[in-house]
């Protein structure tokens, strides 16, 4: 399992994220054994971005400051060969947040782009709900979408929700661990896009490392779901940062539930 | 009970907060049901602020450019008609925060001011003592207080500590219910200005927003402290977000400890 | 013990630190006693420094904007008599830490020093290894190392990693506490220097405030990592938490392992 890879190469992972979630990430990062490292300042992203074995671009709480950050580390990591993950966090919520994420990805090219299908939709033109930075109820064909976005930016995507939808615009992979909880506890989108980042800073192709991080990702959310069931949303926190640590490779075996549609 | 709305609108709650408790926050409004946004970015602010149900300001790590994000989003939600709850953290502490303060209430209209005594009491003047951002141990008289700076800023105030005063310069309501556990984790008082914003985002009246969201925070607060007696500030912090989802309208009933005073 | 001390005293120490950790800092501060405030904007640091008991600058996440608010604030505290403790976070990472870390120290006399060997090293010029902002394998000496440095900047260093080492350049211990543990929570290096600053904040000397703040902080650690065995870092995060605000003098006496080593 690639779990096993992370943990014996401790992958650096340079986040460029959202003040929200910083904390969370660092430490959702460490307890899976990869190496966190946040670095913003336009004088060190390129050095930062180009000695890291994936770069991890967040849009969470967004500033012209952070979007030149994150272009000036993303075109560093592109010259350097280091996978880059984009989060375009409520992208669609205001214009503002649209043009920046056009803007990022005009300069950047992605490895992996990591969305709920409201925000994936707004980044490739489609019509979907939105409110806020959490994802509206549109109701459209999750896959296509997906698979359209791939094709239009030519990267994997990886929509989540109740289904994980992971492909590359030709394979299509549809995952289905996880739990609700993750909805309860702010960030945790966010920490899946930057431990894409760890996966695919073993060297994995970015389709194996996608879903194999979505699938680890998931089977953790359950475990630490069943074991703080009824306690609320502090406890399953808590709960999951030690799955995190602690999920193997036997585990993830059993528990996987993920497909191949086509 | 309004929590009971609250859970079933999932108010979207833009806040503009400080950078040592956006975290809580998200996850303190997502475990009682609101849906949390947080912007910051002067090009986006005015968007945001007035799609959402109701705007928090926090001055807790106050720069220039974060304040005229506040100025310019309770612009856009004054005209908007959007709710707008405001913390003036450590407002005294140094005369670039009491300033501040006053710039932003020279712009932008207030439906509740939530702080603790010496803030409240720094802003309309009066004296009091304050330590950094914690409050200060002033004796002064803390009804009359909040009466005179809901006067005179024309809003409902809500001055937290060992009670919580909540009035809108006519009634007032002098609350009970909290523990002293709260002390002992950052950003609770911040947290209870966002839960405001929330139960002001289901349409209530200011004053019964406010009350009933003191209520609400200090009966879990009070759940969250008897089942981790003993246990530390970590599992209390915990606890209370557990019991911010957990906490029924029963419990509240039963538990509730609020006076009308006049 | 000192930390009845800072339990009776409440010192506000004022923290200019990364965003990644503020949090975490801010509740392990309340958890032992300690007064936090997180004060960054150019136009209040000085006030703020001057009114602290200690001042900590952490280089975390390094913008120019906050390199001088630390130069402020530190020439403040210096200018007042209020003693200020340096984390170097990352210094070696990039040349822009590099840089920004010595033009702090131009700037600015510290009371302590804390990193790890890595980033002591670098900030006085020797070999050694780092990777992202953690520390590298180096493998000089570290006790000499230390007393290099404190010579250099004519302050307290304290070394940490598993084994901590605190000199003033003459006199050196060697603390034995502590729990691997420490190392799968982020920012445990960052609170570390804010305790620091909390003992340093009881008005002791530097040398005996950096290594009883490190001793009580390794037992602390020790505590939580017996109670929550095999668990995961979740929950030894928060149980340290608990055991900041929990340990007692008599605990640190029985458990204290820390020599003079001349």
């Amino acid at each position: 399992m690639m779990i096993e890879k992370v943990r014996q190469k401790n992958p650096l992972v340079h986040n460029i994220t959202n003040m929200v979630v910083t904390n969370f990430t660092a430490n959702g990062l460490l307890a899976l054994g990869a190496s966190p490292v946040m670095a913003y300042a336009h004088e060190e992203v390129a050095d930062m971005a180009k000695i890291a074995d994936a770069l991890v671009l967040n849009m969470g709480t967004l500033t012209e400051e952070v979007v030149e950050a994150m272009i000036i580390a993303g075109k560093s990591a592109n010259e350097h060969g280091v996978p880059v993950v984009f989060d375009p966090v409520g992208v669609g919520a205001t214009p503002y947040r649209t043009e920046s994420a056009r803007r990022i990805l005009q300069h950047v090219n992605l490895s992996v782009l990591r969305g709920n299908a409201a925000e994936v939709a707004h980044l490739v033109g489609e019509e979907w709900a939105i409110k806020g930075v959490d994802a509206g109820e549109g109701t459209g064909d999750v896959q296509k979408l997906a698979q359209k976005a791939a094709l239009d930016l030519s990267c994997v995507v990886v929509i989540t929700g109740k289904e994980d939808i992971t492909t590359d615009g030709d394979i299509i992979y549809r995952g289905l661990n996880g739990d609700v909880a993750l909805t309860k506890v702010t960030g945790t989108g966010c920490l899946l896009s930057s431990v894409i980042g760890a996966f695919l800073g073993t060297g994995a192709a970015s389709i194996e490392a996608a879903k194999e991080a979505a699938t680890f990702y998931g089977v953790a959310a359950e475990l630490a779901a069943e074991k703080t069931k009824d306690q609320g949303p502090g406890s399953f926190q808590v709960e999951f940062l030690n799955q995190l640590a602690l999920v193997s490779s036997e585990q993830i075996e059993l528990r996987k539930s993920i497909y191949m549609m086509n």
